[in-house]
């Protein structure tokens, strides 16, 4: 009864933003990812018959708060899934998910977790049942089952059962690269959970957002197919513009933008202007992801780090889905 | 046959974004403004019998080239709506609207033109009348006819006969105090007018800008009745946001900001948190305006002038309308 998964982090280049069901994580909208090489989580799962509750070590910490109960509220909805509610675990992970970088750790977490767990269960589950129980623990998490670029259903059934990621195309279709901008200030006033919330709820623009979403799908989705990097970062980047656009539109308004996020994204379009085609996304904080193809790794990461207000630039390229150790 | 006007510029409050017209300079939206006392243009237009064309002097300077032309092309509608086709002028300007500080000095510029050519050509017109012919000048213009707050109504005539700018509230109704503040990188990519038509034609956003409209207005109307500050405040920085967000939905998507715009943001919202209401807008460029109370007006100077990027801070009060000399 014991398993250990490893699961690498997403970044999405059609942004999740809304959800359709709180409680069992639905979104409002189909999304799209890469799942990088550089940032990953590796989680051990051993179930136990003589233990009345779970334990959850995290990079060698023992964790308890609101972290710890995410977790054992996630190792319920696994034993109500195999029925077998009087197992409980130790759960022990090791991030390779600098915070600092501003990946959500949580989708590797969530990935590994959800796969480790099922695993040490000895449950048989299809990619796509993985992804749809681990979409219960953490939303975006549920691309991170597969290498390269996925995409996350929506779906449209009341219960989320056809609510899942499925592949786009592997890791190794195309070595295109994504650069992790890490800045000095980054104090975000508004959580992710909160500011999607708040969008949705309260958004002049979140009707605009929902209904352009399918057309930046299809194209993003043949571009990747033609493998038209200039095309990609171009529909890209002007997707997190319009979710970052529904920020300011909510009431009250807010934005995830610092000067120095308007710095790096200034440093990106100047780029551009002098001939290196590199585009910029970001999620739902002040950090800044920079797509670039490996010929231009170099000036990439020099022209980044010499930017205001940017302390660290880590690379990475496209990673595999999940395995097992 | 000479006439000379003084004109302030004005500060929206409800921004015009979009035009329904773009050769009657009619627009998608009504707008608010207030005309501000520290930016003005003084113009003396004299019609002459014996000439066969108009001459510009601005700033002590003779003008040639696009900015001739616009103040000709002006006076041929003139020309046209007087009926005297062969009347030729001399117009004399002086700009105190610093260009840095981010105004279009077009807003009071076309308001004295319009009122000294009008009055140079004994025409009696009323303010109403004044507002519509100077809109075909420049839009935002029209709203410098009254002192105060004054809004612009869209109309809904096809020849544009019902769109000029009513007076809310007087000079004296209210001191509220506005800090134009002038950045150190100030170049724009997308000029305004070039701005508004891509947003009108492309963005996924476009139609939550219109729609949300009357409701601001409703709103800041009743706020600037109670003489609320907070509300007032409220309800101009969220209906500048939701301008800006427009343009991250147009297709390509652009902004106005810089990351010393942004700077100015935080700064501005960092005030508020300490205790001193302030609140900001900004126009179709990089620059910033924050609208603060007089009392605050020392620490909202020195709070300004002490933020990265920036290079000087002009304050003023509410202005006059227009005024002959």
């Amino acid at each position: 009864m014991r398993a250990t998964a490893k699961a690498h982090t997403n970044i999405a280049l059609i942004k999740y933003w809304g959800k359709r069901d709180e409680q069992l994580i639905t979104p409002m909208n189909n999304s799209l990812s890469l799942t990088l090489d550089g940032f990953y989580t590796t989680t051990t799962v051993e179930f136990h018959e003589d233990r009345k509750e779970d334990t959850f070590i995290l990079d060698e910490e023992q964790i308890h708060g609101v972290a710890y109960q995410r977790v054992t509220d996630y190792l319920d909805f696994i034993r109500i899934y195999a029925d077998k509610p009087n197992l409980y675990a130790s759960v022990n992970s090791i991030n390779a998910v600098p915070t600092a970088a501003g990946f959500a750790s949580s989708a590797s977490g969530f990935a590994a977790l959800a796969a480790a767990a099922t695993r040490a269960l000895d449950l048989t589950v299809s990619d796509k049942e993985l992804s749809r129980l681990t979409r219960q623990g953490s939303g975006s998490a549920c691309r991170s089952i597969y290498g390269g670029f996925a995409e996350w259903e929506q779906g449209s059934l009341a219960d989320g059962s056809d609510s899942y990621a499925v592949p786009i195309a592997p890791a190794n279709h195309w070595d295109i690269r994504v650069a992790a901008v890490v800045l000095s200030a980054t104090m975000k006033d508004v959580s992710s959970r909160e500011g999607m919330k708040r969008t949705v709820d309260t958004s002049v623009f979140y009707p605009g957002w929902v209904k352009h979403i399918p057309t930046d799908l299809k194209n993003i989705k043949a571009a990747i197919d033609a493998r038209d990097f200039e095309l990609v970062g171009q529909i890209a980047e002007a997707n997190c513009l319009k979710m970052h656009a529904t920020t300011l539109g909510a009431n009250p308004p807010f934005t995830y933008w610092h000067d120095t996020t308007m710095a790096v994204m200034q440093t990106v379009q100047a780029m551009r202007k002098s001939g290196i085609p590199a585009y910029f996304t970001i999620d739902a904080g002040p950090n800044v992801k920079v797509l670039y193809l490996p010929e231009h790794e170099e000036i990439v990461q020099k022209t980044l780090i010499e930017t205001s207000g940017v302390t660290d630039v880590i690379l990475s390229r496209p990673g595999q889905g999940i395995s097992y150790i």
